[in-house]
This record gives C-alpha cells, sequence and structure tokens, in this order.
C-alpha cells in the first residue's frame, strides 16, 4: 500500500540476542543489525543461533541496504551467514564496519560493499532516510537510528545507555533526540535488556576505583578478562596497567584482533612501548604483568580456561589475581563457576561480580529508559532486545511515564508491525524460527536432528542387527551396537538376553512376515524397548536394523 | 590410633549439594547426613548426583549410625541409594525423619531403624557423643551437631541462618553454642553456602509485607511456587491466603506429600476450612484461589510447568499471578527464565527474586557466619557446604575475626583430617568421586557412558554396517544408520557418496586383510571420518558394524 511502512522483527524481540529488524516500504526492504545468539546449554552441537531469513531471501530483489548500530556480534555476527543469500551495501560507523570486515574475511567473504556512516549524517535508503545519532554503550560508535518514513519518525535506540562520564568522553546526543521529540515522533522502539533493573546503570567510569584498588594490592600478575569487544573496559585496564608500571599482553585471537582494530583506527589508547608479547611475559616479574584476556564466560576453549589447566604458553599460578569483569549471560553460569572454583585451587586470586564492583552493564536502567521515552515523547511505542518478560517490564515502563497503554504494543519476532498516516498496529505475521548453526559448514540444524541429539543424550542408543537369508532364516547376529546406555560391565548379559528376545521373536515369525522389513524392525523395537523399560527402568533410543543377503 | 578421630568429607567440600560426613574412631564410624545434588544441564540424562561410598562399604562393619541434620534433598537424599548398600541406625528430629520415611517407602524400604531425637538431646555413638543443637533454617526442626570425641568437641553447624524472627519462634539456640565456646570447642565446620554474601541474611519473615502487598492487589488466582520442603515459606503463604480470604490448594506430588507430613507433625498450620482440591478450585471465583506449587525452578515435569502449558488439571491464565518464591539454583537460569517468559505470554503477572522481593535465603550471610565463629571460638576451623570458592571466601572470613590461618583447612571430598590430642592435620586422602545416577534401576553412569552421550549429542552419529560372506565379499549392505547428524534432506547424497566410499575400500582389501574384522572396522572409520570431515566439516561418531554369513 502507498505511504504504508512495515517492520518485521526477524530476531531480538523475545530472546536476548540475535537482534534483527526489517522496515519495508513499497521502494524496498532496510534490514537494521543481523546479530547472532548463543545457544542454551541443553543444545548440543550448536554453536550459535541466527534468525530465520527466508522472507528476506524471497524479497532479496527489494533488499535496499544493511544499516547496523553497533560492531556487537548479536548485532552483526550473523551477517558472514546472511551473506551468502542476500547481498545489499552495509552502513555502519567506522569501528563497527572494520570488525564486520574482520569476521567476514575469517569467513572468505571479501566482496562486500560497505559506506562508512559518522553520527549526525543521514542516508536514504528504500524508500525511508536513515539518520545515525550517537548514544554511549560498551563498544564506541555506537548509534541510534531516526528513521524518517512516509507514515512519520520512527526511532530505534540500538543498545543504549546513559553514560555521563563515558570512556572516551563522546556523550549520547540527548539533544538530538530532544529535537525528535518535540518535532514528532511516530514510534520508539527501545532497548529492553535492563528493564527489570530499577534506577540509572552505573557509569562505566565507575568501576575504575575498584579495579584501581585490585590492582594495587595484586603482587602477582594480573590476568583481565572481558569481552573482546568491551573496547571501554579493555581502555580502562589500559589504563590501570599503565597508571601501577605493569606491562600489558593479550591473549585470545579474538581479543588480540580487536585490540589490535581498535587501537589501528584511534578507539584505544595502547602506547606500544607499555606493551609485550605472551613470551615476553615470562621474563618479566610478576608484578609487572598484565594480560588481558578473552574467557570471561568460562568457555573452554578460550585463553582464560587454557590458562587455568596449563594447556596454554601461560600459566595461571599461585599468587596471580584474575578479574572477571563482564557481566554473566545467563546460561553460563555453572561454567563460570568451574573456572573460579578452578582459578581458586591453584591459589589464584579471583575477583567477579558476585563479590566486587568490577563490572557495568551497557544497557540503560529503568530510569534511563523512562529518559529515552521522555525526551522521544513517542506516540507508539515498541519494546525490542530483550526475552519477552523484559519487554512486558519495558511496556509497563512506557505506561508509567504516560504513555496510553493502547498505543504499547508488545511484538515477537516474526510479527508484521503496519505504520500508515500517524498510525501504528499489528497487521499480522510471517514464519520466523530460529536457524541453529552447527559448525561452519551446515547451513541450520533442524528440529529432528537436536530432539534426536537430545534423545540419545538422555537415554543412550541401542541398534541391534540381524541378517537373514531370502527365507527369512538368521544368518547373522544378532549383533548389537550400544552407546551411552549402561556402563560396560553392566551391560554384558543384559544384551545377551536381548539376543535371546530377538531369536525368539524371529522363530516365532512366519517366512511372509519376514519378508515385511519394517514389520520385522517395529517387532524387535517394541520387544526391546519393553524389555530394557522392565528390566533396567531404562528407555533408550532403539534402532534396529534388519539386512538381507 | 588410640584416641585418634578422622573425618572424611564424602561429599559437600568442593560444590554444592550432596553434603556427607564420616566421623571414624576406633570404635566406629558415624556417617553425617548423606545428600544429593542435581546434575549440571549438560549432564545428559543424569537425574542425580551422589557422594562415592565405596570407602564405607569396605568398613560397613563399622557403621554404628546415620545423624541427619535435617530434611533437605541435599542433606538426606542419598540415602534411598545408600541403604541398599549399608546399613544402620538413622538419628534425626521428628520432622527430618518422617521426610526420610516417606521418601524411602517410594523406593521400597521400609525396614530401617530411626532412633528420634530433639534439640537438646544427646546420643553415643561409634566412640563419640553427638549433641543436638536447635538452628534456624528454611525447614523446621533442623540442628546443628557437637560432637564429644576424645581428641576434642567438634561443632558441625549444618545448614543454619540466624533468623531473629523465625516463622515458627523457635530461636537457633544461641545459649548453647555460647557455653560450648566457653568450655573449649577443637573445631568448627560451618556452612559456607553464602560466604559471597556481605551482611546479615534477611529474616524469613522480612518478605511477608511484599508478598501481603501482591495479594492485596492481585485480581485473579495466585500460584505460589516454592520447594516442597520450604514449610515456613508455605507457612507464610497460607497465613497470606487465610488474611485475604483465599482458600488453598495443593499441586505437585512433593508439595502434596510434605505438606500433609508437616501438617500432621504440626508443623504447618493449616484449617481444613482453608483447603479445597484442585477440582474444587475451579468453581472457586479466582479471587479466592491461591495454588501452592512446586516447579521454582522451570522443572519442565513440575506442577507448574504443566499449569503453565496446558497440561494439568488447572491451567494457568491472563489475570493469574504467579509468585516464584525461591532461590535460582545455578545452573536452572535458563529453564527459570522460560518458564517466565512463557507466564507472561500467556498474560499471567511474574513475580520473582530479581523484581521482587519474594525470597529469602535459609543460610548464613558473612556477618553470621562471623557470628558462629565468634560464639564457638574454635581452635581449628574447617568451611563445608559450598564450592571451592565459598570454601576459600569463608575461610578468609575466619581469618578475618582472628583464626590464625595455620588453623584453617580448605578441606575437600575424600581428605581424611586428623584430630588428635587438641591437634588437627590434613593426614591424607581417599577416593570420592561422584556417582552419577540415571533412573532408578542403575547403581551408577560411568565416565564413558556420559563422554559417549554428550559427544552423541554434539556430533551425531553415523553407522556403516556390512554383511561379508566366508570370501570376504561383500553380499548386504552397506547400510547406514545415523541420528543426530545432519537434517534428513542434507544427508542422502552423502550417505550414497559413503557407501561407495566402502564399496571401494572393500574392494581394496584382500581376503586375508578382510579376515581381520577389527581391520575391516577401523579402515572404514577411517575412511568416513576423513569423508565427513573434509566434505561437510563435521565429525560424528562412526561405529562401523562389519558380520559374517
Amino acid at each position: 500500500m502507498k505511504g504504508e511502512v512495515r517492520l518485521i522483527p526477524l530476531g531480538g524481540l523475545g530472546e536476548f540476542g540475535m537482534n534483527m529488524l526489517l522496515v519495508e516500504t513499497d521502494e524496498g526492504i532496510v534490514v537494521i543489525d543481523a546479530g547472532l545468539m548463543l545457544p542454551d546449554p541443553d543444545m548440543p552441537g550448536i554453536d550459535l543461533i541466527i534468525p530465520d531469513i527466508s522472507y528476506l531471501v524471497e524479497r532479496s530483489d527489494k533488499l535496499a541496504g544493511i544499516v547496523l548500530t553497533h560492531g556487537h556480534d548479536d548485532h552483526i555476527g550473523g551477517l558472514p551467514y546472511m551473506l551468502r543469500r542476500v547481498s545489499a551495501p552495509i552502513y555502519g560507523t567506522k569501528l563497527t564496519l572494520t570488525l564486520l570486515q574482520d569476521k567476514l574475511r575469517e569467513f572468505g567473504i571479501t566482496e562486500v560493499e560497505m559506506e562508512e556512516v559518522k553520527p549526525g549524517d543521514s542516508i536514504k535508503l528504500g524508500g525511508v532516510e536513515i539518520e545515525f545519532i550517537r548514544v554511549c554503550h560498551s563498544i564506541p560508535d555506537s548509534v541510534a537510528l531516526a528513521i524518517h518514513t512516509p507514515a512519520g519518525t520512527i526511532v530505534h535506540s540500538g543498545d543504549f545507555k546513559l553514560d555521563q562520564t563515558p570512556v572516551d568522553g563522546q556523550v549520547m546526543d540527548l539533544h538530538r533526540f530532544a529535537e525528535l521529540g518535540r518535532d514528532g515522533v511516530l514510534l520508539l522502539l527501545s532497548d529492553s535488556t535492563n528493564s527489570e533493573r530499577p534506577g540509572y546503570s552505573p557509569s562505566e567510569r565507575s568501576i575504575f576505583p575498584e579495579l584501581d584498588a585490585i590492582f594495587a594490592s595484586s603482587r602477582g600478575r594480573i590476568f583481565a578478562s572481558t569481552f573482546a569487544s568491551s573496547i571501554f573496559r579493555i581502555q580502562q585496564f589500559v589504563e590501570l596497567a599503565a597508571k601501577h608500571g605493569r606491562y600489558i599482553a593479550i591473549a585470545g585471537r579474538s581479543m588480540v584482533q580487536n585490540v589490535r582494530i581498535a587501537r589501528d583506527l584511534g578507539y584505544l589508547w595502547l602506547p606500544e612501548n607499555l606493551t609485550v608479547d605472551l613470551k615476553g611475559v615470562m621474563n618479566l616479574p610478576p608484578e609487572k604483568v598484565m594480560v588481558m584476556t578473552t574467557g570471561s564466560q568460562g568457555e573452554p576453549l578460550s585463553a582464560l580456561s587454557l590458562m587455568a589447566t596449563d594447556s596454554y604458553k601461560l600459566k595461571i599460578e599461585e599468587g596471580d589475581t584474575v578479574i572477571i569483569s563482564a557481566r554473566i549471560i545467563p546460561g553460563h553460569e555453572k561454567a563460570i563457576g568451574r573456572i573460579i572454583n578452578h582459578l581458586y585451587r591453584r591459589g589464584a586470586d579471583v575477583y567477579y561480580e558476585r563479590i566486587a564492583n568490577v563490572h557495568a552493564s551497557g544497557h540503560a536502567y529503568q530510569e534511563e529508559l523512562k529518559l529515552m521515552l521522555n525526551l522521544t515523547r513517542p506516540k507508539y511505542f515498541i519494546p525490542i532486545h530483550g526475552e519477552y518478560r523484559q519487554l512486558v517490564h519495558h511496556a509497563r515502563i512506557a505506561e508509567g511515564i504516560g504513555i496510553p497503554s493502547r498505543n504499547i504494543l508488545i511484538a515477537q519476532d516474526g510479527d508484521v508491525i503496519s505504520l500508515r498516516e500517524g498510525e501504528c498496529y499489528l497487521a499480522g505475521s510471517i514464519p520466523a524460527d530460529k536457524v541453529l548453526i552447527d559448525g561452519k559448514a551446515v547451513d541450520g540444524v533442524g528440529d529432528v536432528v537436536l530432539r534426536d541429539r537430545k534423545r540419545m543424550a538422555r537415554d543412550g542408543m541401542v541398534i541391534p542387527i540381524v541378517v537373514l537369508d531370502g527365507d527369512g532364516e538368521l544368518v547373522a547376529g544378532p549383533d548389537m551396537v550400544s552407546k551411552g546406555f549402561l556402563p560396560e560391565g553392566a551391560e554384558d548379559g543384559l544384551m545377551e538376553e536381548a539376543k535371546k528376545l530377538i531369536i525368539d521373536l524371529l522363530e516365532g515369525m512366519s517366512r511372509e512376515e519376514k519378508e515385511e522389513m519394517n514389520a520385522v524392525q517395529e517387532e524387535i523395537r517394541t520387544t526391546l524397548r519393553r524389555f530394557f523399560s522392565k528390566k533396567v527402568d531404562s528407555r533408550p533410543m532403539v534402532i534396529p536394523v534388519v539386512m538381507k543377503v
């Protein structure tokens, strides 16, 4: 319809991560962010999750461009997968695009058109005008968007917080949000990550004094762990190292890459004469060393985990201090707990969020969310970037500052939101599943595969194999293959009994019955399932194989 | 050695749960608590974990008795499994023993000697005298122990908190701890669960006002979820229901059982005329109903989850209020998050720890831990009941109040602590693994089984099957069975190629080579692993089966 703008969130509305929103007009489609999400611990073998972009692929000729708000993986990490299926120019700030380039190179994707923008710039794309507005977040060069459309102005907050003393001195562009509010905003889309937290988020700078005290009291080496993309956090650690006369080494591939990029582009102050490579660390007295490292989520293959288990060039030893300076992503509590316990066992001292003030969130708390609402004064409001409960809490905050509840939409992935002549409503929905990625090679693991995996993992698997001749006589087997079922010794007698059951079963079947291979398989399956259930109260997956010679 | 007392923790020192401690003298062995632990989310198919009691089984003739501090599963839940291998009289307070009896009955264990004790009682057992001392915790009838031994007095705190206004009015016996301290305590063993938390724990009663406000503002039904063993919490909800004119229904098998037991024994005030069964709830106006339910950890088969997904007699609907009044056990964050999101999607209102003051811990915080140390003034101190980092923090607290660091031992499961003539030292260690329980029938799943399960779950499994005749000629197959590997469509071509590879491989082998079945299997495995790795960058478990006719 002429003048209609359709917003379709493909990710990030109903989960933490894989943020992605389509803005569709008659003239084209603009994609805002294309992130990934980390899998739950109960999704075995899944490396990451991205939005289903089938809708976009079917309309790829309409795709006018991809606009990025900042360089975090939950906003850009889906692109290496999506750019195999669609292509379009990508717009973002300098740091965002450089981080993306690096990532794409790993996947062998080099031919991508990128257009650098600065906060304050505007571009025309797919029938809308998109304006980039500076916000504060845990990575430099983050922007919100004002999307000027035929239906009215949409403000998209990106990920933001109100940091009054940001590490890079670049305060969020409050003035522009105020102007937009004065001129009239039809719809605000705003970051819900911390909508459950009352008050104001502490400034990134606010953790400096506590970190300073830890540095002052540490006699051994200091290992500081955070996300490789948390450039402001890394900057603070660099300043602390300089202040306390420690050389800086970097561990972990993504940390090395990001630090190099951020320094090269001027987003990170890291003087050459303060750095040392990991080998050089060994020749320095412990009190002269700080190692910046990945692994803040307890990932078993991260530099921190490897250093804690002697599987790395450097080892963490008694007397060392480890600072885990990051939020715990839900689902990773156990893994982080394990690494902390392990470090204490080694005799290292460990500081982490639960016991020390060593992390500040990059996302706005409730009072800041109210500020964004009060500045932009939108007619309509849709909370974005959060699990469902966080969207609900954000909706209540909006109601609390006076937006009528009929003008607040809690939308979810796949919902189609229509904007027209100053009105906004839910117009339908499209399929928007999650795509589970297993390795670089596979395009997406289906639900069946994941269900089988969980099933095998929970109960183990037994595969009885028989070979029948043309007369239906058993000529080889039954053989029994089992995995993940019972401990080795415990199985032997049980499997012998199971074999006898199968032999009896086959003997009791006529030649005609045995010609129906599926029926034979089904009989064996049923018999064995009943047998294992009764005998050992267990329900392994039973997959009979019947072969003919 | 004459006069020596040996303490051997078999569980709870280095993990949260499965608490169990042996006290061994020349005359016998006393077991203190025998708990279970919940598995991590990355232990597929494991239902629960208990300590390895091999050491005890080998010395079962010395076993004089089992002493229980309270009725929580992490203190008594291992007994149904252990009592199959050892037997001894069990000592505990009334509620503890009754809860245990109920649990044992489920496992068909009825012939157990139980001796009820009261706080203040003393018993002689295995060469020591054990005194029961009242403490506060989240379940009534909890006790600490003073163990009077030839080597000196040991105080074992059990699980405790200093609740100045306990729900049952029974304050912790501060006087007795003070007397013991005055008379001289050789060793204190004390609960480390909350050693990372500064200050004092809030009283169980302190959450009443906030719950009261939730009840006052709720117009629909209220579903209150907590642990079935949190009798004090249940008591408060009963009082609130009575105050606000709501009938009480109970959902969830363990909740029904525990409420019945606690009421029958007089630990829970629950007047008959306030209760209603689940069917009766349907005929009452929503504002007249409170349902007490299990499921506070988001367990998929709990009453709360079932009610939220229409799989139960009762359904949670728009307008209902759900209160999740329990701590989140680490590892369960994702599951709880899922159920909360789901409830919001239904239109229910949800209160939980993150956003409302609806839970108070049953374990002492740092200042209470100091109080226990200051009252008992032990010569030696060993932190118990906690992950390693919590033991470390508790050790530091002890150092902070003036216990010399050489008198503080951070012991772990399996350590043998020797007490003799007023001295205490680490004397060695015994094997103390965890036993992983899968179902009621199996005694313990080994590491191999768990590793196979994780491996299958992560990468999937492919089983190629060939049948050879006496000349080594292929007479049936290759058949390929695969599970959890690739999505169905994606596999077809790949498996055909794999079959061809196997045929080529067999054709290239001589008759003699093919007589070595293991060698044939190994060749097939190597070939297919290389093939899958190269072709789809994937490493499924490959288990070749070669059969002869």
